[in-house]
């Protein structure tokens, strides 16, 4: 049943709304209970990072608005920036189709990289190289 | 040895390179040798899917120069558009801090969606509701 939830979006009308709580029972969680989330720059554009929530850790994002994701090396909820202050004002969140991943649109505090680039994704294929294409702010 | 090779990463210059196929060797794929992989439109910046490759998928997808990924659901490779027509002409491939995620920059033919909208994340969370805020094409 809750399966269907996104299948039955599929065909839904611009504007048509579901329950948040209907939405969140439908979601497809990993066996470990994660979805993986991207983080959007809702300014630019620029995709930050990609990292994992748990249900507890979409609510708490919510309820807070502030991204919380939950760590999977630490097995713990890893509010973005509680430590570094570069925290994530969320903007907004959006479902993919098949409620399989989350969309984040948030205002960077500072840099998102733990590395203090700019974003995580800083390794750029180039022929048969890989060549880093940021540095640390 | 591998698990080493993104780690070395973090303190590299601006310009450092290392190999591919290094880089493809230290890539954290997950239990069933997938790693997730979001395709951004290289125009727009728009978020347009999440999906998943395995090590041949990412070879495919540099070989051919585009988006090619692993379906979960039918356990082969998906070469994206290839029946649709909605192909995904690949400008730029990077990988994250850890190894544990990919960006590809695209050019997108058509709509990303098999629902013919433009992108996945069509449902976006307002309040106590989830919204549709994209209709097909």
């Amino acid at each position: 049943m809750e399966a269907e939830t996104f299948k039955s979006l599929e065909s839904a009308s611009l504007g048509d709304t579901l329950r948040l709580t209907e939405a969140l029972d439908g979601l497809k969680y990993n066996a470990d209970g994660l979805i993986p989330v991207i983080a959007q720059d809702a300014g630019s554009g620029e995709v930050l990072m990609l990292a994992w929530m748990n249900r507890g850790a979409i609510e708490r994002t919510l309820e807070e608005g502030y991204a919380c994701y939950w760590s999977r090396s630490r097995a713990s909820y890893w509010r973005k920036g509680e430590s570094s202050g570069h925290l994530q004002k969320l903007t907004a969140m959006r479902f993919d189709c098949d409620g399989d991943a989350i969309l984040v649109k948030v205002d960077q505090s500072g840099p998102a990289c733990h590395t203090n680039r700019p974003n995580c994704f800083y390794l750029e294929v180039d022929g048969d190289q890989v060549r880093v294409i940021s540095k640390p702010r």
